[in-house]
């Protein structure tokens, strides 16, 4: 019977172990190097002859060199004769480049998924799209998961609900911040903007709903640089809220980003590891997605 | 009535810039720029609505970098209504994993030229491969362009032609030694080599022709680390060589390679501009590929 | 020299006619019939052999057919021997269904996007879509458009501007308003919405900037059933506003949406032709979208 | 184990539900609706992740909706992670359709064959195409069903065979009568026809074979219309045929073409459910090819 | 500006020569022979850089050698940089095989589609296929050209129309007999044939229509291997036809096909070039189709 | 569950027949001929309906008709049910014309690879191929096997080998011939070749290594003509090699090539059943490589 084996690139080891480790199952034995004159080298040591393969990598910076080495890992499995090749894009670098925004600009992200619809994968696993659009750019079917689960199941353990609301941090955020209420059956706070009608720069202005002396809880998609995440805090923090946590599946921290996090407006920050860290501030937690992609597997086992 | 326009990607401007030049344009104005948590991003500011545009780009160090790049314009071109789309790569990266030394490896070079050959490229436009086969791995078609006339014309003009000899470094070279003697109307040296037949290792013994007091002609395709550079051309001093001139298309100079061309042996080193060097020894000499690269391009205006 | 020819399907001829008149062309001769089972039927009965051919088509109601038909006429196109042919698609139906909204659903406008890319078509030209990340639907290059010119030339000749406001009808539309305020040196305005934090339902609480006594002027891209019009034009009456014009491109008006347009808040509707409507009440104006497609496609001729 | 699933368009739930029956299966639980503005809407509900599975779709009246409907439901499938996908599709609509008549026509067929062919799509399944070179418009594996096996059961359960003849209509019809009547063992009769050397009008005018007293059977692939079928029944009758039964897979009966049917010429007309209808006069009778379509399947579960 | 240079394969090099000849051109230099292991081998020695080439190849015995040729003449002009490339393929070699005859069979003549689809030909230029559903195979535009006017043309200049009937072979061919009876303003004829009914023999009876003292014109797209057509002319000679003419589009004559033409019943049988033979009998008249192919080529100049 | 079936072409019936027999399976009944106008027929009699299915055919001489008849069955398979195919060729024809020798030349042997890849092939299985990189044409997954343990086992059983020395017959066989040296614990000698520097002809001149008095063993991938083979032989025993024997994967042996075996020098020729021979001189070896076929396939059962 045809099983099922799970492969790493280099950008995102520890979750490909934690997802082989949940099906009991060791990586595949392969040496990913580079050449002396900077070109990635891969070589796939184990006998993949017929077996169901599942690759992990995520488009993390440097994205580039991540692509290539997918694609790289892909064709690899291929000529090792990989029956079927399920592809985990944990986090989909140029995943924000979805549109337009100036004539004379390409649409960055589907090009990514060309390359990876091109790539011998059969299907691709995504995770908390910031638009969810981006899956009609690929041309192989594609799983959408959502980490809202996996965020519901740790506040339930690690949050004290009676005191607990869901803040979102702007109008285009209320259906996510919602989706999470429901989930808790916690009530809901807004943080009202003032668009300047002069400039177009938004500012948080006020606060629709009850924060005072509650543990405000925010739930995101991103986090990019994160100044808009020192800012709602402090903003929650000057109307009286007792703590203020967020809840964010992709954290990028680009540039200073992670120093910003140590702002002591901010309580805590629960990521996924969507994106591998080597070293994190302790205010940061990361929770194992591992789990969300297996589930999806096991149907094919 | 169609015009033609040049646009450069960041790998390689001043070739794109002289190709642009010898045609008399300006190259197409274009943004191109990281964000913020590294990814590429492309802008072309001028309007090629119905133009037919020629794309230069060298996959050089870091090719991963440059070769997205290439498919972020690419598509640019594609979305701001270019009629047809020329490639021109001087170096294409990934060109030396060419085969699978091993199972389990995969073959990349033929994953860059399917990367090339689905993104809205009507030909692409390749200098002295090291493989001839490689154009059997893209799917549209290519000109393999060579630059032996650019070597040969520089010869002439330079070297005292009376005096010089062609070296080849090895039986592998003798037939691309062969074809630049024959333009030259030059003798052909050939460095004998012994292979261990335990180790496997080869070491030049000793030299079929005459080189002594010779200035010596080696003509090769790339320049890797430049150790085998080094090391033939103190043999060729051993047996009493004048002078040592090295004629190579791609300047790779790989970790300290650079370094290595210092060495007294080395009269100088002739390459092309395939790969962009910021700087470099005042030994290496630069020829320009723009020509080459003209001639064929001036066939569609 | 290769011509243009212009060919128009059946669901939007007016517009077609339009195009051609102003490409000093008439439109192809052709017969588009049903069969007595119902099945399409198409004839061209020009000579087009080595042609440039324009198609224009909206995906209207009934918009399967209209969409079978399109692809029959680009069969009958390339069969005949056209040389390059440019889609018009003023309205893309199907491009609201542009995401899964639960799982088990198809991307429908990705589907109806392949079906254009796959159909002999050279670029395909959308108009106003209400999700600007469809282009990365196709796998043929498209072009954009906007109606932002044709509306703002049209308000500043018909419009007192001195006594006019931009009204933005909640905080999605504002990035669009402001771009026609900007258009128009005019000031903006935003009615406040109250999301009530139970049931979700959104409803118009307030104005941010100055109606009062002025013609407010709401720039949108889709009327579909036409129920928030009527509800944003009586709240505004309610607020004193002198007039309310609605400036919208697709004019959909499913079910009894052209009766709702008869109440007394609304002063007028000016849409585009992009949807062809047989009769239409006085109140509502068609503006003509041929120029914005003309001046892309003289750049062919 | 990989099991196997029915699901069924809205062209004909009723076979689908026969198929699945007939496979202990109950069909997929899915709703498919129209918007407001009339674009259809698929959802499917259960999980079919993994699953083979069969869509049942005719390409009947009003074809277009079911071809769409059909390609949203088959993008839906593969987005639910569907393993493979086969079409059983009874009645092609467009089959008819299968060569330019005039230059400036599509192959409207073709068209059809090849939106199937680029749906996510293993296998299409179709019955008693007119034209047996269709599957040769397919790039995607066809399995072409006969149903006479289907008629010739009935007939040898239903008719007297010692009284009957099998009768072809036309010459082009004599194939397919002789196989029928191999069958069955009996003979053969033909309807000669008269053409008018000017006006190539076709009249019958005699008959080879013995009609008189008999049970005439006639089998065909399509009625249409069924003006064909009301003429060659009244003139077996003139020629004093007992009884004239038709039997044809295809039953479009476009326009008034049930009525013609309640002709007393006719004695019945066995057609199969290749195309639903919802109700019938009581002389027309439905086989249902369920059986036809399951043997195939079977191989695969 | 572009030009256009006419290339031949080995099949039919008269024809090319005659179409480059009406164009005043030369044909393209090109060398085709074979190494001594059997392949074939192709250099094309022009320039063609830039140029729309047509490429001229039948598919006539030995079908494979002349197919694969036309691959390796299709990859040589690609890569020679020819622009567009339109094949003349005036005998499609497999075309008879364009359907299931029974299971387990392939759609060979569908294969053949599918390889010149696939070739980087632009547009394939077919002549009276047997088939005419079969430019559905392909999936690159087909123009099918019709040698009617080239026969009627003929028949006006050399035959005494006054005494000349056209003559229908059998009831399938009714319809082209009739196209060029209309050409021509002539009488029609049709040798009416008995089908015995248990064995499906076919053999003529009579005739409709005047034949007696008259010049018998017969059109048909196919001589394969002559016998039906010496049958045909025996048959009408006994009916006292004066003389018995064949107007045949492909001349296969397969095995002892020209043999059996010397019958003394067979006046004369004018077939094209689409197929070349070195040397006929007398009786067998060819006619050139280069002017057919001409007239389509030359819009495109 | 799933079985597996082998099919065979005309071109090697007798290898199909040995892979079939190590698995215990009798070959698919199917015939293939050819229509009297020359053109091949293929047609399956057994049912292969979700059958896994292995084709095996050489592209041996008459090349061209090989390769038709493999597109004939492979499209037969497809339309016959089979689910997966692999193809075995073990000669893979035009594979030697795999770069541009000179401009205006195919690359053949790509476009074979293409051909194979578009036919409804899952896998190509690739015997000893003369270019390593010649699996980067195919854009199917290619095996690409060895047949060096069929001769170290050969040479093991039948050879002295403490008298036996693996000789490479120039520079460029030193790898290969080193790798079977290594398998066998052999010493290694090489003939040294001298190039004339005018004429470029090459010449052997010397032996580096002991040949004398030895069983000298030569391991070549192709003998094309066989006249390099004479040459070598001659040489060794000039320098008193006690036997020469050749191993080599393919033996074509182009026109007289067979006859050019019967020199004495040669002691044997021990070659694969790659490619089929009717009748060999005794000296000839056949070794069979349905071993090397099925230890892949053995996974896919």
């Amino acid at each position: 019977m045809v099983g099922m084996k799970i492969i790493s690139g280099t950008s995102n080891r520890a979750l490909a172990q934690n997802i082989a480790q949940k099906l009991n199952l060791r990586l595949v034995d392969a040496e990913i190097s580079k050449f002396k004159n900077g070109e990635k080298r891969v070589w796939i040591k184990d006998n993949l002859n017929g077996e169901n393969v599942v690759l992990v990598q995520s488009f993390s910076t440097p994205a580039d060199e991540y692509i290539i080495e997918f694609l790289l890992i892909a064709d690899a499995l291929e000529r090792s004769g990989a029956r079927h090749v399920n592809a985990i894009i944990p986090w989909m670098g140029y995943s924000l480049q979805d549109k337009l925004f100036r004539p004379g600009e390409p649409m960055a992200a589907k090009i990514i998924a060309d390359l990876v619809s091109n790539a011998y994968i059969k299907r691709a696993h995504l995770l908390d799209l910031h638009n969810t659009s981006i899956p009609g750019f690929f041309s192989i079917p594609t799983h959408h998961h959502s980490s809202i689960e996996l965020f519901s199941k740790y506040i339930k353990k690690n949050v004290d609900l009676k005191k607990a609301v869901v803040v979102s941090p702007d109008f285009g955020g209320l259906k996510r911040a919602r989706s999470i209420a429901n989930e808790l059956e916690l009530d809901l706070a807004n943080v009202d903007k003032h668009r300047d009608l002069t400039t177009g720069k938004v500012t948080p202005m006020g606060i629709s709903g009850n924060v005072e002396g509650k543990i405000c809880l925010i739930y995101d998609d991103i986090i990019n640089t994160g100044s808009t995440v020192v800012e709602v805090a402090k903003f929650l923090k000057q109307h009286k809220a007792k703590e203020v946590h967020f809840f964010v599946t992709h954290g990028i921290f680009a540039q200073n980003g992670l120093t910003l996090m140590n702002d002591e407006s901010i309580n805590s920050v629960v990521i996924t590891n969507s994106i591998h860290h080597t070293q994190l501030p302790e205010k940061i937690i990361v929770l194992d997605t591992a789990d969300t992609f297996v589930q999806a597997l096991k149907t094919w086992m």
